[in-house]
């Protein structure tokens, strides 16, 4: 590869009602408010130097409008563009000063469909996290992940890794050894970019890092207080997958968020990717609690990055919806 | 009253296999073994004083023996038998000998027909708060309380608070106002017994005080790979009602347990009673998790202080048997 | 005893610049501010159903006005006169109103001199458990208790235990066997009231309860983010005796408070009080760690319940003025 | 640069007696023991899929024989040998076979002195993350890093940023600007190698990374209930430098060793040092505590990779040993 992807950087997410979303994720969450005005609300976890990694737009649709990745150096834009070209997927760039608080950006359709960003500068500001007083909610360190439902897990896996240098943690088989999720990972950590079977493409969930698991437990506590009870979808729960404890939360337009923490890092390079079979119930949740269906049948739609119509997504490959799992 | 009632202080449980009660209780919970033998095995807490707050005895079937109560002074086991005998309530005394590690007891049935034991001395032994290196599981550190089905919670409810000397911290009515459930104490904790509207007398748990949230995430990563998993049953969660942080467990035999932390004290006087609708929400879990049928519909059945035969249940006088939540 | 104590109830301490202990308390510690007026600030913690447990008056110096105890009813407010009376200690009423949300108080001269307070009766609000939205700093629960240094443990023992009813929990000897220090209770946790040997009467410390360790270190954090570094005088760190967690923090005025979670509830009659000897190195700190010289020797200044001089301080009685460790 | 070095990966001492260092860091800190033989013990952190971090190796003297990293690719250590010979400084061979559990490494003398050791490839094993039933003590989870006191850490720090292509995180300067420490690192945390001014190449310390702070509370407990408290040399504390929250212990033989956890992410290229000044008293310890004397002044002495002789240390250019902080 000519070019170097570094991380997942940044979600942009329209919302319908600004002032509810800022109460979910500033007083809720506890993520710090960078920079906002009319139509846009910047946000950044407490440990973050970058300008903001959720951006909130005002919007009629609580659609999502790209997943953003940042890259070590401008020029690996211009590789990035020549790969995408190459595969007949459709291109746009953004020149610097075009949206603000970030630097000229390739937009691009993934193999799957998925709208993506790459970019490599965007403002950097004080990290927050010796600013203990300001410390709210779930506390949220960075951003963590997206994870995406597509129809071809193996598609997407096998673009990902053999075109955009990502590498594998931990993927999950079907009792067939069909691929039915993937965990792929540029930084070093379990993943920047999940891959599950399901009606898609679309954004299953975006996931912020916290330091400890009381952090989710006083989340869910402010969020009750808050008259939030009614977003907690999943969880707490402890994956058998990752070993990250974790929650599943909707937002006030129904977008999902995960609160994630106790992953392992994943520096070494002849690590091996771990295998899970579908069916073991340890699997999603080590506890052996079952997810909800909704929680399989919900996500958020796409839009275009061209036309900025909503993207129909496909049925999945995969016959098999969720796991069996006797109760 | 001419007598004065401690604290709940033993529960006394036959199981099945006391080598799988064992690996559950000592190594997944952790409690301390603090004594045993074929057919016994004597557990307690890491801040218990006394011998023993559980005793599992090897037995043919899963039932619960006799819930035990600690009083004052010895001289008040007279007292207790009078206010059952005036009440036409079956009692039984024990000798001193009679049962291992216990001084002579008053056995006697409620009013809803649990069998109760009453006792003033058992002996001490050192408190193993200080022994960090023999911290295991959800570092259980006392018995906190019981809870138990009844079919007529007033007439319990009556019998607890006039004749024994309970007070009321919480309770819960229907919305015709008919007492559901009550949260009842002597000493200054939320409850030592609770009771609540269903097929009974039944136990419906009996629980453990932990010293906080984590010991209590840490004991459901111990139970899963201990191979627990499935023993798993409500939770982890906040209570609305008493503010605990809770874990529902079922034991190898089915009785359930729940680990317990975060309510408060009700030491002084002066304290009122804090009412919740049965249909409110947020009552049985804070964060708005809504509780299995099976949790509603399963409990350990008692056995006769003089006979040993198991006791029949009645059904319950209100109708409704478990909150209506729109989920 | 014609007359039950229940428990330590409030502090009322003078400091010299209410806004610097409302930034302190409020900001810092996460008490709850119930009123305030231009002269005083009423606080509580997030349990208390009382509307106080703190008072802050604007004062020309850095005193301690009473410490006050809540007693069953508002009858055992004259037994207690006539035990004061009895051994010549001066006391003084204060009418219901004469005093902003307490009912009638007695307030007496204990025998080391100590300006105490005796009431029945302060309004009630609402426990503020399940705001989570407000918890702040230490998330403080509760008054725990308070720490005197007296010149003669002995006797303000023998005062407490004989004649006011306090039990002990554990105490302290030197090695000669003399009394060094003592933990009485009244309410069943380790102290609502504790002694140690030193110039006084003075106040040590008061003390209030967190739900766990982490709160404690949130608190640290907290505090170094406003500028309170300089506050932290000892700690974090475990207690041997109490088995406590502890912080000792000196307030802007220099009255030190300690921030305390993890000790037991001493709900039985027939527990034996723990002996420690003064110089066992992990009985202050059971990790080991010494406290520096300024915790033994400073201390804040009572004033007469009748005159408002301060309160001369005698030397004590035993020559050791703290443990023996080698370092 | 043509190699890449991935991370710190293990340290490897020599102890006098093989059975205490083994219960200090196995029942004392928790960490796994893979394997061990008369004269070795070979441990790694529940998150480790390498064969081992800490290599105990009974010898005469408590002394360090070398600190090693990984690297990318076999080649690359040709790459490094030519680096250092370039320079004039030691190297030396060791094919895979002749050390147990690694393949073959090289070694080779920094800049300082300090005895490295490079390797490609070793052993994995099963990460022990999901053995909850087997965490004990600090639950440690990898190896973090190691700092050494050296000199010059000017030069130090030019050898490892221009010649071996580490990044700086944070430094220290003194008031005249003279760099006092720096934290350099390969993978994306805050620091693989650590310098600071004083007498050396002396290894101060070594550093395991914990998931949580209260893995590093309960440490201290176990150690305390162990014998170990005096083993408790500074903290727990949270450093201003790096966030981290740590504790410094010395193992019986007075090897020091670091739990660390909370510090954050270095994943971005763009990243700048934070720059804090020497006499900043919340660098060393946010919550402003001082550290002792023997913090600073003692450390651990390397052996020369050819001669296996201690090697001598020098006296540091800069004047100032440590802080000027007013207590």
């Amino acid at each position: 590869m000519d070019f170097s992807i570094t991380r997942i950087a940044r979600t942009v997410l329209r919302v319908t009602d600004l002032q509810a979303s800022r109460k979910f994720y500033v007083d809720g969450l506890g993520l710090i408010e960078t920079e906002s005005d009319e139509n846009h609300i910047y946000l950044r976890g407490l440990e973050e130097h970058s300008h903001h990694s959720l951006l909130l737009k005002k919007g009629d649709k609580p659609v999502v409008e790209v997943l953003s990745y940042k890259v070590d150096k401008d020029a690996d834009l211009e590789e990035i563009e020549k790969l995408f070209k190459s595969k007949g997927l459709k291109t746009k760039w953004m020149a610097k000063g075009q949206q603000h608080a970030i630097g000229r950006t390739l937009r691009a359709h993934d193999i799957s469909g998925i709208p993506l960003e790459f970019f490599a500068e965007m403002p950097t500001v004080d990290r927050m996290l010796q600013r203990y007083d300001l410390y709210r909610g779930a506390k949220i360190q960075r951003i963590d992940h997206v994870n995406c439902a597509v129809p071809d897990v193996q598609k997407a896996y096998d673009f990902y890794v053999n075109q955009l240098g990502f590498r594998c943690s931990e993927y999950t088989d079907t009792e067939e050894g069909e691929l039915w999720a993937a965990w792929l990972y540029r930084k070093p950590t379990v993943h920047d970019q999940a891959f599950m079977s399901g009606p898609g493409p679309r954004l299953h969930h975006f996931a912020f890092s916290l330091t400890d698991r009381l952090s989710l437990l006083d989340c869910c506590d402010v969020l009750a207080s808050l008259g939030y009870a009614d977003s907690i979808e999943r969880g707490p729960g402890r994956h058998g997958l990752s070993n990250a404890f974790f929650l599943y939360l909707r937002d006030p337009d129904g977008h999902r968020v995960e609160l994630y923490t106790g992953d392992y890092l994943t520096i070494d390079t002849d690590i091996k990717p771990i295998r899970w079979d579908l069916n073991n119930p340890l699997r999603q949740t080590f506890w052996g609690h079952v997810a909800p269906d909704c929680w399989f049948n919900e996500a958020s739609t796409f839009v275009d990055i061209e036309t900025d119509e909503e993207i129909d997504y496909k049925e999945p490959l995969l016959e098999q919806r969720k796991p069996y799992i006797m109760t």
